[in-house]
């Protein structure tokens, strides 16, 4: 069975979020997610030299090379709003075409920008992200409750988004609130069993929702918990590499047969050569596909 | 003793967060702050017309003008980044504007973000609100924990700027999350004991710190006890007027002498208006006047 030939959702041109993620993790054949985070400082020299004074553009050319790099090799970027947003609206403008050319180039995207507010705030942010950015996929902050995620949901399933939630994240201070005992349950259980509603109220063929889970690969004993508890949910695992999360600690976010979770990797697939290093290309491809080879004895 | 003759602070040109905002306060007369939520089907039919499709320039001019008119009567505005970025990168170049043009007018600037996230992404968001921005104040979340807090402070306190985070917001499903029993205390004020700990951290010669608490005026009884714990922390009250909170909800905001919180009114005051109506100037200015006496009795 071709995982691909199953992506049908009469709803929407682009398919269901979830069978569109899966489709794409089974084409290239495996989970890993290139997190796309520009930062002045790490860029090559040549390309700092070149656009010396307008951190934007160089940050455009910079990702474009990556995603020329990466498109082969992996299902899904993730470029991470913040640092665009620290070069002002051009960076805005650079995060737009970002966006647009891995569309181009078959990639699954998920605007990383955490966002939440509530009603029509709520609306505006998804319109930005699914309308003027145009991503396939955008995380979200559940601090506000259910009532700031639903306009998002709205927006999302109009054509086939997705969203994730932060559920447990990276750091090591994430614990403080996430891990309060609610009741007997950990705080970011409760929000979990959100996350498991939200998804279940509209499934891909594969059998996932449209509503995932951010679940940091730093926390390995959650990521096996929380696989349980959310059977049909995705989830984006950030924290592999560089943050210290293992091949051995995400082995846990997948279903067995490999689906259900997407393993990001920023600064250890983009950033893997020193500034001064001509063969900065070379470098990039060969840590996604070291990156790739790493990830794959934990999908069993 | 006149509180502008306080204001200052060796350690940074533009003085302490805390204390500008007492000035601000204390000149005006009064807590409101303006909010500045643009909406396309809002604006007036004149701006509209004129700027058909260029969202970004109509919502620039719509708030240049509002500014102009609130200018003299209220301290601060509250730009929400959520209407700007639905338009696009066009529309974070109007947000710098309008940022700046707030500035030049004597007003102090809180831009609603609600960002949160961790290590240098946080830096990242904190470099794009208080540099490229130029924002006084930025709205963040706390659900990454303390450690996802630290590096907006460490930028925030470089050169005199604050933070407001969400404790208690005013939507009607905030309790989902925020009331759950955390061991004996509701997790909102889990978070307000962290708010207390980073405001006592630096204070400024008002007495107050300069991270403060985004607390809902839909939730008087919060408003109370919350007012109690945290007698040196500045409150950004939203939810007055047309989310429904009334001057007596929000009195218990205040310390006795009248500081302590900014209370931010958006549609109530830059959408009092019907869109074809021609006197829509003249409209905001009687919102505005009004709104501020409404809250008069709240300062007691």
């Amino acid at each position: 069975m071709n995982p691909q030939s199953k992506i049908r959702n009469p709803q929407t041109e682009m398919g269901h979020f979830a069978d569109r993620l899966a489709a794409a993790v089974h084409a290239k054949g495996t989970p890993l997610c290139a997190g796309l985070d520009p930062r002045w400082g790490s860029l090559p020299g040549s390309i700092r030299q070149r656009h010396a004074g307008n951190i934007a553009i160089a940050y455009e050319e910079f990702c474009f090379r990556v995603l020329d790099i990466v498109a082969p090799l992996v299902p899904v970027v993730k470029p991470q709003s913040a640092f665009f947003e620290a070069a002002g609206p051009a960076g805005m403008t650079a995060l737009q075409r970002v966006l647009r050319k891995a569309k181009q180039l078959g990639l699954v995207t998920i605007l990383d920008a955490k966002r939440g507010d509530i009603a029509s705030t709520a609306a505006a942010y998804a319109e930005a992200a699914f309308s003027e950015f145009d991503a396939d996929a955008l995380t979200i902050n559940p601090y506000l409750g259910r009532d700031s995620v639903e306009p998002f949901l709205q927006f999302a399933r109009k054509d086939g988004r997705g969203l994730f939630v932060l559920v447990r994240t990276s750091n090591p201070g994430s614990g403080q609130l996430q891990n309060l005992d609610c009741g007997g349950k950990a705080l970011y259980v409760r929000v979990a069993e959100e996350v498991r509603n939200w998804a279940s109220e509209n499934k891909g063929e594969c059998g996932f929702g449209d509503v995932g889970a951010v679940i940091g690969a730093t926390q390995p004993a959650e990521l096996a918990s929380l696989r349980k508890l959310l059977p049909e949910v995705w989830f984006l695992v950030p924290g592999f590499g560089a943050q210290g999360g293992t091949a051995a600690d995400v082995a846990a976010a997948f279903r067995p047969g490999g689906l259900g979770a997407v393993v990001n990797s920023s600064r250890g697939i983009t950033f893997p050569f020193a500034p001064d290093d001509q063969n900065w290309e070379a470098a990039i491809d060969a840590a996604a596909r070291k990156t790739i080879q790493s990830l794959t004895p934990a999908r069993v």
